[in-house]
C-alpha cells in the first residue's frame, strides 16, 4: 500500500482547493492507497511533522465537493523555499526522513513557481539518492497565470471571472452621472498582465468599458496615459480604466514607487501605496476632474462565489492527474494543461518536468496586447473566454456560502 | 388615462433598477395608466426634459426581470437639491410645466433622503398650488441603510450580502499563513454604521472573522483600537477588522482626516486615504507585525452577482407600492417597509408622509453594539441576517451577467 501526502503552498485561491479534492478522489478510488495526508503549511508543516489525516476529514462526497468550493486554502500555506541542494542537503535529509517515518510514498505539492522548485529540488534529491520509493510531484496553482509549461493555471480562471464580473458591473456603477470622472482599478500582476487582461471580458457582452487597459509588460508613460485619458475624456462622461499593480516606467521603476518615495506619513514613514493611487493623484494634478481608484485587493482571488466552473473542473482534473503521476511514478513531473483549441475549448491533462518550470515566469505576449498599449487584442480574449465559463453550484446556508475547514 | 414618469436618484445600488421595475409592473398591469417615461439622470432629466418611453424599452417579461438584476442605475442618477420652496420657486414651476406638458401625473423618485427631499419639496409645492392633477410620491434607496420611516431600505440587503460573503472569503484567505498579520478592510459608510455591521455575517455559519468590528457611531480611539488589536494578536496569528468609512476621535473629526492632514502628496498636495489605511500605518507604527488595507469601495453597492433575493423582491414591491400611493393620488409619501418579526421574517409594505423622513438619518441604535464598541450584538444579527437571504438567479452570458441598458 502506498501512503500520500498533499501540500499547499503560496498564495491562496478560489480554486486551489479543488486541486486537492482532484488528487484526494483519485487516492480514495485506487486500491494500491493507504494513508492521504495532509501536510498544514505546506513544506512547513512536513518539516513541523504537523499532519491530517484527510480521509478522517473528509467523509463523504459532498464533503469532497464543499471542500472543491471552498477559497483560499484549506491545508494552509507557506512562502518557504528550500535551501540550494548543492550547499545544503541536511533540510532534504530531514524531509525524507519523516517522509519514511510516516511511510509516505508520494508527495503531491499544489502551488506557483517557487513551489515548483520545491518540487524540483526534492525530486532530484531522490533521484540523486536513489530513492525510488518517494515519489514527487507537482499541481499547478496561480491567480497570476504566470507558470510556464502549462496552457493556463488554476485560480486563474475564478480570479479572471470575478474580474471580468467586478468590471461589467463597475461599468455600470461609473456611468450614471452625467460628469467627467475617471476611475482607475488596480489588478494584481507585479510581473505579468494577465489578470489585468481579464477586465476586457467585461466587454464581452456589448458594454464599453474597461475603456483603456494597462497591463504591465510594456513600458508605461504617465504622458502617454494622460494624454489618452484626456482623450477618451473628449468623448464621454466617465471613463474606466484597468491597470496592472506591477506597472513600470522606462527605466524599470514601479509606477506606484514613483510618488510614494516622495511621501512621508505622519509618522516620518515612507508611504506604500498602489498604482491605481499614485495614477489618481496623477489624473487630479493633471487633468482635474473628479478621479477616484479601486484596488481588487485580495478578493480577486478568494472570490469562491464568482468562481469559474471551468477552472474548479480543471483543478480538480490536474489534482487528479498529479495524483495519478505519483501512483505511477512520474519523479518530478508537473500536471499540465494542454490546450487544443478556443472555440470549441478543448484540452488535454498532461505532465511536464518540473525543471522546465520552477523559477520561470510567463509574461503576456506582444500579440495579446495592442499596438497603442493601452488595452489587449481579440487574440487575448480568445484565450481567456473560455476560462470564465460556467457559474459554481455553492451551497448556501443563512445566505452565506458553506465551506469546509480542516483544522 | 394617467401618465407615469420614474426617475432615480443618488448613489447607484445592486437593488435600485429592481424598484424601476415594479413601478413599471404595476403601470403596465393598470388600466389608468397611458405612457410610462423614465427620466434619464433623476431631477435633472426633468429639468433637460431627456425622457426615455419605457413601454418602449421594455418589451417583455423577460426584459423586465433582467432590469430587476442590472445592478447600478439604469435611468441614471444626478446629485442635485432643489432649491429652498420659500425662496425660489422658479425651479417648482418650470417642473411643474414640464410636467404639464408631457401630462404626466404621477412622478416616482427613487432615492435617499436627499432625494426624499425633492419629493418633500415637490409635493408640497403642488398641495400649496392646488395642483391636485399631479402625484409626486418617493421609493426609498440606499445602501448606508440610513433613512428613517422604514425598517431598512432596497439596496442594503444585497450589499450587506456582498459584505458577508466577501468578509467570509477574506477570513479564509487571511488565515492560510502562519505569521502575525492585520488584515483591516474598509466599508462605506460615512455616518451609520449599518454596512459594516454586516461584515458579522460572516460568521453566521461558525466561522471566527471578523474579529473586530468599529462602527462609526461610537467615539473611535485610536488607543483602545491598538490594544484590541495587540491582545487578539497574543491568542491568533491573523486579525481581521471591519471598519466604517467614517469613524471619528472624541473631537468628531474623521480618522481619515487625522494622517492625512500631515501628509503631503509628490505635487505639494494633501493626500487623501481613507480610514483604513491611516489604521494601516498605525498598527505598522505601533505594532509592527505584517498589516494590509483593503476598501471595499464600489464593489460593495453593485455587485449584482451577489444581489440577496430578498432585497431585490423588497426593492421590486417598494417600486409597485409606490406606484399604487401615486395612482391612488398619495402625494407627499415614501414606500416603506414595517417589520412584523425576525423569525419568522415577516414585513408589510406601507406609506409614510416623506417629510418624516427627508433630511434624517438613521444611525446604529446603543444597544446593537457592543459594550467594547468593537463588535456588534446577536440583536443586530438578527435584524441583518433575514435580508441576505436567497441568491438571485442571474443570467450568465459568455460567462459574464447579462444586463439591460436602458440609454
Amino acid at each position: 500500500m502506498k501512503n500520500i501526502m498533499i501540500a499547499q503552498s503560496g498564495g491562496p485561491t478560489a480554486a486551489i482547493n479543488a486541486t486537492v479534492a482532484g488528487a484526494i478522489s483519485v487516492a480514495l478510488s485506487s486500491s494500491e492507497v493507504g494513508k492521504i495526508y495532509g501536510a498544514q503549511n505546506g513544506i512547513q508543516g512536513v518539516l513541523n511533522e504537523t499532519f491530517i489525516d484527510l480521509k478522517e476529514k473528509i467523509r463523504s462526497s459532498q464533503e469532497l465537493e464543499l471542500l472543491s468550493h471552498t477559497p483560499a486554502a484549506a491545508l494552509g500555506s507557506c512562502r518557504l523555499k528550500l535551501k540550494d541542494l548543492k550547499k545544503d542537503e541536511t533540510q532534504f535529509e530531514k524531509i525524507i526522513d519523516i517522509f519514511k517515518k510516516y511511510g509516505i510514498n508520494c508527495f503531491i505539492y499544489i502551488g506557483g513557481n517557487d513551489s515548483m522548485d520545491t518540487v524540483d529540488k526534492l525530486s532530484q534529491y531522490c533521484a540523486a539518492k536513489n530513492i525510488s520509493d518517494i515519489i514527487v510531484v507537482g499541481a499547478p496553482k496561480t491567480v497570476d497565470n504566470d507558470l510556464v509549461g502549462t496552457d493556463h493555471c488554476p485560480g486563474f480562471g475564478s480570479a479572471a471571472k470575478y474580474i471580468g464580473v467586478t468590471f461589467s458591473e463597475l461599468e455600470r456603477d461609473c456611468h450614471v452621472y452625467k460628469t467627467k470622472a475617471v476611475t482607475i482599478v488596480e489588478v494584481m500582476g507585479r510581473n505579468a498582465g494577465w489578470l489585468t487582461a481579464a477586465s476586457s471580458l467585461a466587454r464581452i457582452n456589448g458594454a464599453k468599458g474597461p475603456d483603456l487597459i494597462y497591463l504591465c509588460e510594456p513600458v508605461f508613460s504617465t504622458e502617454q496615459f494622460i494624454a489618452d485619458v484626456k482623450a477618451k475624456l473628449e468623448r464621454q462622461d466617465a471613463v474606466l480604466v484597468a491597470v496592472s499593480e506591477g506597472i513600470m516606467d522606462e527605466n524599470g521603476k514601479y509606477i506606484s514607487e514613483q510618488v510614494q518615495s516622495g511621501m512621508l506619513d505622519a509618522f516620518g514613514h515612507a508611504y506604500t501605496s498602489g498604482s491605481a493611487k499614485v495614477l489618481e493623484e496623477l489624473v487630479r494634478e493633471k487633468v482635474g476632474c473628479k478621479v477616484r481608484s479601486i484596488e481588487l485587493n485580495l478578493m480577486q482571488r478568494c472570490a469562491g462565489h464568482i468562481a469559474s466552473a471551468t477552472d474548479i473542473t480543471e483543478s480538480k482534473m490536474l489534482g487528479m492527474k498529479a495524483c495519478q503521476c505519483a501512483l505511477e511514478g512520474q519523479n518530478g513531473v508537473m500536471a499540465a494543461i494542454v490546450r487544443k483549441s478556443d472555440s470549441p475549448y478543448v484540452v488535454e491533462y498532461t505532465a511536464v518536468p518540473v525543471n522546465q518550470v520552477s523559477n520561470k515566469e510567463k509574461k503576456v505576449p506582444d500579440e495579446f496586447i495592442n499596438e497603442h498599449k493601452n488595452d489587449v487584442t481579440p487574440e487575448m480574449v480568445a484565450y481567456l473566454l473560455p476560462l470564465i465559463q460556467g457559474e459554481v453550484n455553492q451551497e448556501y446556508v443563512n445566505g452565506i456560502p458553506k465551506q469546509i475547514e480542516l483544522y
